[in-house]
């Protein structure tokens, strides 16, 4: 509990200092005027687009404060917006944080966040340029993540053509599986288990994204963050075309035996799993070659080919196909 | 109630199609990519700076949907964010509307809201560039307003001088005696009732703000959203100096017989009532005489001056001094 009562100035204050020496703002000399105005200021690069996109992060729908350590809620909730600017092949540049606590959470939970928050911050080089505070029953968080790209350079979801390969950095159902090690936990999760890693402290694949972007490599892009089935539906119908998926291609934890242990199927994580924030991105066949077989230490693999016809299929190693139906994480059907 | 059950991509696709032909598309030629992939895509324009701000639009905490009809929820959200950029001397661009709704705000609520939020789009010439929905058992809303302003030009709380006059535009406390008479109503409000109008549909004052900014008059600018008490105190400490305050000079609203029969005092209204979004900037003594007794219609009154010693002061008619204490809208304070 606080010592006295808190105030929205007291607050910012408190979140602005926090950022005072936070090695973000190394990225942020772009950021001219950060918190404590009516706004913030940023001078874009010329020759740049700016990446704009906005991500809610809520108490109970996208994390259980019981089970989940403030330090990776603060991590995530940077990460995850990010992971949207990688998708287009940009470079993150600063942050807006719409933050509503309870007075209860002013003291210790929000010193413990805004440390995750700050290396986020620091690591995806993503300065906190301002924000806006209020008081709330629950712990209610938006972040607004601002990048840049070169003008005409941003990879969309809507370039697919038929036989572009279909590709997926890293291994699916990595934090799907570790979401469940997490809600079976006693308490806290622990953030030292390689298995929880994934879902608390996801990686955006900035450098992949930016690399694609840069050769021309890539002809659709965007970030798995529903699960392969919900979002290659977007990617498909953004580009109306349609794909075939080879299963026994599609990259799965590395831990099948813990995975089955624990109740769930790799393939099933793999197929319909959210939050791995690996990206999902297409090439024209001639340029699969220059393509290696991993980037950084991430895995690349090619998982299928984008069609004319718009279905999207699942094909079993036996030949047989059946239609593959989004069933990836959506609000309004499930709850965390 | 919603024939069908709602998910997040039909939610999307309802919000997009609603802004179609919204006539803030003409402001968006900037956004070059809108809602339906992983990010915005925004052209800058070369030699200026972008404004960033963002801002909560709580049920409960902002607005009661009992009583505030959706109509006016959805203006008001992104006139008061928009209303930030005008305190900078900025012009706005476009815009990004974080929503989570309960499953029953997806029909006709749901519509009636974005009515509103287009017709403040094509009026304040801010285009919807993306955004972020998901399930909620409360409405919440974030916006963040992105604007250009000239680089160099945009107008600061930090600037203000001693010797400065400290001005207002229009009358102060309009919009918190909106609110008491929206309190008090019986059903939801009445956008007609020109007592509620200005609690309900505030308009920024952009054309007052970039003018200021173009002229270069104004020392120091920003918006009084939480109260001239909390809000002065405010750019005081920004620019590390106090004033002094003529409370006979602050104009109060038009109708004090009315505010009086509901119990509220017009001078305490105007001293600490919240939701103007009304501009407070200071202008060095030597260009005072440039500034006009109104701009568009818009009173401008100067009600006081910045000194030296960092007190904030208060003179009553008779010459008596007296702190002017914040006690306008804090969230961590009080309640709507």
């Amino acid at each position: 509990m606080p010592r006295k009562q808190q105030n929205e100035d007291a607050l910012l204050g408190k979140i602005w200092d926090s950022f005072r020496s936070s090695p973000g703002r190394g990225a942020g000399r772009s950021v001219s005027l950060g918190i404590g105005d009516d706004a913030a200021l940023f001078c874009p690069k010329h020759g740049h687009e700016i990446i704009l996109t906005c991500d809610w992060f809520l108490e109970g729908t996208h994390f259980l404060p019981k089970k989940h350590p403030p330090d990776a809620v603060g991590w995530k909730c940077l990460a995850r917006a990010v992971s949207d600017i990688a998708a287009m092949g940009g470079a993150p540049r600063c942050f807006l944080l719409g933050l509503a606590l309870p007075e209860t959470r002013t003291g210790r939970w929000l010193d413990v966040f805004l440390g995750g928050l700050r290396r986020a911050s620091g690591k995806l080089q993503c300065a906190l340029a301002g924000g806006d505070t209020t008081r709330r029953d629950e712990i209610l968080i938006n972040i607004t993540a601002v990048g840049e790209v070169p003008a005409g350079r941003a990879l969309l979801r809507s370039g697919a053509r038929a036989d572009d390969l279909i590709y997926v950095s890293g291994r699916l159902g990595e934090a799907e599986l570790g979401l469940q090690m997490v809600r079976r936990s006693a308490g806290t999760a622990s953030p030292q288990d390689p298995l929880t890693r994934k879902h608390l402290y996801p990686q955006p694949r900035l450098a992949l994204g930016q690399w694609l972007a840069k050769k021309g490599l890539a002809s659709a892009m965007m970030d798995l963050s529903d699960g392969l089935s919900s979002d290659l539906a977007r990617l498909c119908a953004a580009s109306a075309v349609g794909a075939r998926l080879e299963k026994r291609k599609i990259p799965q934890v590395r831990t099948p035996h813990l995975a089955l242990k624990h109740g769930h199927h790799p393939e099933q994580l793999a197929l319909h799993g959210g939050d791995d924030y690996e990206l999902l991105f297409t090439v024209p066949p001639q340029k699969a070659k220059l393509l290696p077989k991993s980037f950084q230490g991430v895995g690349l693999a090619a998982i299928g080919k984008i069609t004319r016809e718009r279905d999207v299929l699942l094909v079993e190693e036996n030949g047989r196909e059946s239609p593959f139906t989004p069933a990836g994480w959506d609000p309004f059907r499930k709850r965390l």
